[in-house]
């Protein structure tokens, strides 16, 4: 391609990639999608009928399968997505037939600080438009259901505080007696709107609702995008959306969607999330797109369904895990791959020089704030320090039985003695190691990465979970946190203690997923501690139970479930041509 | 068919009906829209792209123009829809090629009590499924405008409380100093969530938000939705939605969203809304979805677009307008038509002897509860004196300039005398009357009916405005009130008077439409009036500015922005079939 990164936004480059892109029902007939399987939406996008292509290729897909993950970023993001794109598209270059699949981004960063988290520079994933702009419609079903949940749980306590039993009887309800401090669901938006966060409603009248406290959260942070990404199918999806705990009663009992009769109808608006829609590179290989970026509460990556549906339709799949492989890696491999029976080829283990000085003690790294001047010179001892932080993350990786591929996302500050550096490293650990210019070059500059990919691919794998899901909660804790995040041990605060205690005789939660909650911008829990974190404990605060997940999920540290939107976002420069239609300004 | 809705819920029949419904590419086919021109929405959908159609057909459409409204409804709603759909099929019975044109649905109502609003029995729209859980999208596009708007003022009121204005400076914003108490815009959500109508926000840190009032409104009447009903084409879009007041600020001047910088996002996320969805009749005919249902500060029809290109695109182009004539078809007459440029070649006036009855003095009827027996059996007396109300809404019409078609939309409990009681009455008002039973017997049933629309578009018409722009609105609200709602005057109380003032003296405002807010259950503004209320004053109690639609809304009687959800609401019976996909309980 003609296109110049260095002299042209992102957006530009993906506007350009569209005027060639080829026809959506083509690429899909070119991987052998037949055109009953696909559900179109829109002139550039179609959704895939997972049901269809499962039943017509039952038994497992055969494509090498690639995740790729990254070691603990700065604010800015290291580019795990461009890499993931310039994977896929490095692998077109060596002749290969790979498929991406990628989660769909949050509308609220996308329109605050982050920007549309479709790749960059010549690794993108098109049509940008629509990816930034709801896609399909997945995540705005999903704040439907969410929000009618709310709506009916709520309604609940206004009536029945309104009315006795014999008035509730006439209506054909028995009362919940939902306790209102204890009502563990929020409202969901999918913007960075922090006025949202902590409210009081229900203010007004008796038809006004019941007062008291509530709040929202970002749909992307949903229970309901947990569900999706692991999801297997429309059954699994109405049992799982059906075991939500929305409430406690006032005798300490769970009051769930079922019990508010809005499971099915839930279920109804999520009816058509289960299809991943396919898109495509700047360079014409297939991606899917699928599920969510919060790695907290849900697994902030695409589906077990997206994944199984692209390792039929291609010789190479790769996916990414969001954040570091601390958070990310640690889910995609003990949650996503136990429920989608499949085991990495490969892990691609993304770093920049950036981040690496960062780690090495470079000075703090702000969104919206320009660069300090060691991010742009030669500066080795930074890089060296900083690569104990990659070190940690390579251990991470080979702990699961993979021998990472570590790939140093090139920019044009790096010297050549700085990338050297980091090869050592990776070689002294025994990984492989590329350095990927992808986002200069598109494909043809992520050949070394894609060989590199395939040759880690080849060796046998040994793919093992960190824990059995007999091992007890307590133990997995402790595991995840001394193995993975390097911590001396994990001290429980009291109310993580007491659930612990009632987790522990809960039959159910024995079966359940553990899904970690801690800072994505260190090692340990304190995001201003960088490099690779010694001498600490994680302090476990709480244990929350997502029976529709089926995920435990302890807290170390503060759960931000709703961002908030920066003084400059990203709103301010987006725009409609009035005589085109096209957006400009997205990024 | 061999469908019996006396044995089948409507979403059975629905159902039943879409297994033989004509593929939505060959229907739009039948109709003369090119492949290019369609946008494919899923496999039962598509959009049709006004730019494209409007740009090879200009000029006027040459169909002949149906507005169906009705009588002051019943809480149950009279059948407009389900007339409207009924006359569609009517006027394909007798050999015409018509087009219809209703408005999407909220899921507010199609959750709670109301029900779906795609007609019922055998005149129904189809498929009802994605009609009934958010269509294509344009009502989730709108809500993500309007919380994009939402987000982007609380953001900037947050920070100007926390900084100073060196620091605001630095990210390029001078302070607009919004008041607090003067927040004119609520948040949306489009189900009936009545604990979100009064809430606080900002609650918590200084990072949380400004704390302060506010509220949530059903998306349906947001602005942005009066805005998509009169839109001329994207540039038209563009320019209302930058003039959009979203607050005023410390000083008295408004704030729009244009001065928040979010005027360009807001559209990018609204560009595709202009673009009707097509889709059919149980019996075949196209039928164009568009705008939404909310007759207050919205027109709360289908969208002056929609209605253009069905005027190129058939012989009849049938479309409705919300509640009864003196609120919807006042809109559709003095608003719609103004914007479009169209005039309505027939009115058809919809009445049912349930709803005379309760005119006559029947008991109240109230949603949920059984029907008084009065409403099952014969009585003449009832009818007769309801007919008041009937014939209020036929010198409303005649005014237009158009002599209506009054349609009794047949019950199976209606008797031949008392329809009789109602053709006289139509005809002594020297209107045309037909008996419709399309819900019984689809088009077939609705043979009377197409005839008689046939009979009465080929009289030459008249149809002039009730008042031009130019008109004072004081003048105009009085010509309204008197003309219209049969008050003997109006009282306009302190603020409304205030607000007069100021508008008298605001050039802009000379140019703008009136669109009032009152109940739709009485002609006057108090809902328990029925029949043809006499001897009363229409209290005008604020006149709000909607700048980005053009809409001057003066507010007599309360206006609820947001309605609360029952106890016995729709989504309890709602669900999925996990071994088809097919959604079940819809209604």
């Amino acid at each position: 391609m003609n296109l110049d990164p260095t002299k042209m936004k992102d957006w530009e480059i993906a506007q350009a990639a569209e005027e060639r892109m080829i026809p959506i029902d083509r690429l899909a007939a070119d991987i052998g999608l037949r055109p009953e399987e696909l559900i179109p939406m829109g002139r550039q996008l179609t959704k895939v009928d997972h049901r269809r292509v499962l039943e017509r290729m039952p038994g497992a897909g055969s494509a090498r399968y690639i995740d790729v993950t990254a070691i603990t970023p700065t604010p800015l993001g290291e580019g795990k997505t461009t890499t993931t794109m310039g994977l896929v598209q490095g692998l077109g270059a060596i002749g290969k037939r790979p498929v991406g699949a990628i989660r769909q981004p949050s509308s609220g960063p996308t329109f605050n600080i982050k920007g549309s988290a479709a790749g960059g520079g010549l690794a993108q994933c098109i049509p940008l438009t629509p990816f930034s702009l709801g896609l399909t419609g997945d995540i705005d079903a999903m704040t439907n259901a969410h929000n009618l949940a709310m709506t009916a749980l709520t309604a609940r306590m206004q009536h029945e505080h309104n009315y006795d039993d014999a008035r509730l009887a006439r209506a054909n309800l028995k009362r919940l007696d939902i306790d209102p401090g204890q009502v563990h669901w929020k409202w969901a938006i999918d913007f960075c709107a922090q006025a949202l966060r902590n409210i009081t409603i229900g203010q007004g009248g008796k038809m006004d609702g019941l007062e008291m406290d509530s709040g929202f959260q970002i749909t992307v942070s949903s229970e309901l995008m947990a569900i999706l990404a692991v999801a297997r199918d429309l059954k699994d999806l109405r049992e799982r959306i059906a075991k939500i705990v929305l409430a406690t009663d006032r005798n300490g009992r769970p009051v769930t969607t079922a019990d508010l009769e809005v499971d099915g109808a839930m279920t109804a608006w999520m009816r058509n999330t289960l299809d991943p829609t396919l898109m495509q590179t700047v360079e014409g290989q297939p991606v899917f797109v699928h599920a969510g970026p919060f790695a907290n509460i849900a697994i902030g990556q695409s589906s077990v369904l997206a994944d199984r549906l692209g390792s039929r339709l291609g010789d190479y799949l790769v996916t990414e895990s969001g954040f570091g492989a601390d958070i990310g890696f640690e889910k995609f491999w003990n949650l996503k791959c136990r429920y989608s029976g499949l085991a990495p080829d490969a892990v691609v283990l993304v770093a920049t020089i950036r981040a690496l000085k960062m780690h090495g003690g470079g000075p703090k790294v702000k969104p919206g704030l320009p660069l300090d001047d060691v991010y742009k010179e030669e500066n080795l001892e930074l890089v060296e320090r900083g690569c104990r932080n990659l070190a940690a993350h390579i251990e991470t990786v080979k702990r699961s039985g993979v021998r990472p591929v570590v790939c140093l996302n090139g920019f044009h500050t790096d010297t050549a003695a700085e990338r050297e550096v980091v090869r050592k490293v990776a070689e002294a650990h025994d990984a492989y190691f590329a350095v990927s210019e992808h986002w200069l070059r598109g494909g043809e500059g992520a050949r070394e990465l894609a060989e590199a990919v395939e040759a880690a691919a080849e060796e046998p794998g040994d793919f093992r979970f960190l824990y059995e899901l007999e091992t007890p909660l307590r133990e997995r804790i402790e595991l995840i946190a001394r193995d993975i995040y390097g911590a001396d041990g994990v001290t429980f605060e009291p109310l993580a203690e007491e659930k612990l205690a009632r987790l522990e005789n809960d039959p159910e939660a024995r079966s359940m997923g553990t899904c970690m909650v801690k800072t994505h911008l260190s090692l340990s829990h304190d995001p201003e501690l960088k490099g690779r974190p010694a001498g600490w404990t994680l302090p476990v605060r709480d244990i929350l139970t997502y029976r529709g997940a089926g995920f435990l999920v302890p807290v170390a540290g503060t759960i931000k479930l709703l961002p908030g939107t920066g003084s400059n976002p990203a709103y301010r420069r987006i725009d409609v041509d009035p005589d085109t239609g096209k957006v400009e300004g997205l990024f």
